[in-house]
Formats: structure tokens, sequence, C-alpha cells
């Protein structure tokens, strides 16, 4: 697998699985705006606007919808690195530009790598500190990107 | 000049000069500990401590030590991006690997380019909030890192 961090499991969370689409799908599930609207967010929740500029300091932003209809503030942040098929690692501790967040919670990192016809998926998030990886944690994060990760898949089978 | 940011008045502080040292040797002052201890922090200030892992990711951390002795909590953040001889960034908003960092304060951008026989010299800081800013420019950037370039040059012509 592409470089692995140390997790730390004070800090971080981490989901991982195999699914059963290549993982060159995933990745395009992961970086094309059309296709990540229609997975990014777990049901009934809706991602109703994506803008992703790929490349290191390029902006990464979505805006969520409620199910009530009430759109959340967007999510703004930026690419770290971004190793096509394999890497992407994102955090909203920085703006596009690499500008300092007025509100960081979180950094990123999407693995990929070839497992059978299929793909070894891990998804880690790091956070500043214990509080905030148990809010995130709160938040519903297995349940949460463990459902968006069906859709990703449905979605991805469809490309 | 390699790809130079739009700056927000509002939000960053730069630095611009020509020096008449090599741009080459102005990057290894930049990215070597042992030269940069030595002008890193404006004298009677001192740097006594400095660790590099010069890739993207990587810890750029930093001792500084007041004039009556006393060390300070060590300035710690992570590389983002390395362009030999012409441009460095790093920030204070993640830590090495990426982390969030508890105490955000800049993001910082170092661009160089030869000019005639000497550099043109860019270090830009960019903050959250104007607040942010203004604190560094009331802890007297334009002073500290244009004394702080006067020692580099005297290093680097050394080197």
């Amino acid at each position: 697998m592409t470089e692995r961090p140390d997790t730390n499991p004070e800090l971080d969370l981490v989901l991982e699985r195999v699914v059963d689409v290549p993982h060159e799908l995933v990745w395009r599930a992961w970086t094309e705006p059309e296709h990540l609207v229609r997975w990014f967010t777990p049901a009934p929740w809706q991602t109703v606007a994506c803008e992703i500029d790929l490349r290191p300091g390029g902006r990464f932003r979505t805006v969520m919808r409620s199910p009530d209809g009430v759109d959340m503030p967007a999510n703004d942040g930026c690419y770290l690195e971004i190793e096509r098929h394999r890497r992407l690692v994102w955090t909203d501790a920085l703006l596009p530009g690499y500008r300092p967040a007025p509100e960081p919670f979180m950094t990123a990192m999407i693995l990929l790598e070839p497992e059978g016809t299929g793909t070894r998926y891990v998804a880690i998030a790091m956070h500043r500190d214990a509080e905030a990886r148990q809010r995130h944690e709160d938040m519903g994060f297995a349940d949460g990107w463990g459902k968006a990760l069906d859709q990703l898949v449905t979605v991805a089978k469809e490309l």
C-alpha cells in the first residue's frame, strides 16, 4: 500500500474496508465533482455543491444540505497530496492557497490499493486533539463514512 | 518568478528585497539546519534548535531563546511545497504528517529568483484573519524578518 502513516488511536479515526470496485473508479468518484456529489453525504443528507481543484493547495469545497432542506456553511479546504489512483490528502485547517483556516477540524487521507478485482480502501481522519476526535466519533464517523462508502461503491459501479 | 500568489494586504505581510547572494546559497541557508540556526532569529535572540525534514508533510521545527536565556516553546510545523532553489512553503497550522495543530498562526512562503548576480527575495506570511496579521505586525514582522534576512546574507556569503 502507498505509504501509510502511523495513526494514533487517541487522535485519529480510521475506516478500512475492501470494496468490489477497481481503485481507478474509486479515485474518479473522489475527484470528479459530478460523481462526488452523488455519494459524499449519507442520505437523506445531500451534497449540493462541490468544487475540486486537484493540485496541492487547490480548493476542495463542499456544501451539505440537511434532510430539512437547510444548507450548511460550506466545508472549505485544500488538497495537500495527490497521488493519482492511490493517495489523496486534504485538510480544512488550510484554505485554498494554504492560508490558515478560521475553524480547523481535520486532515483526511484516502489510501487506495488494488486487491483482487477490488480495492482496499483506507480513510483516515486526523484531529488536533482527543476532544475533536471524540466529537467526530459522536457525529457518527463510522456509520456516516461507512454509509457514504456504500454510496460511493454504487456510484463507482456505474462509471 | 516562480508562481507568486495573490496576496491580501488585510491578511498578509510581505517582505521583498534584492540581496547580493546567489539564490542557491539563500536556499541552503533556509534548508540546512546548521546554517539556519545562525541567522533565523534577529540577535540578541537566538535559534538554539532546528529540525528540517525537507519533503511535503515533513517537520520544520525551531526553538528560540530570548536575550535573557529563556527557551520559548518550539515552533513546530510542516512543509507544504518544496521547489528546490525557488520556492519553499510551510505552515504551523499543520504538524508533521499534516495533523491540524493546536495553535495555528501562519503559513509562510519564500520565493527566490535570480536577479543579476543576486536574488530577488520575497517572503510572505499569510494569516487566518486581520487580527493575527496585526499581531504579527506588532511583534515586529518588518524589522524582525528584515534583520534576519541581513543575517542570512552574512551566513550565505560564507557558504
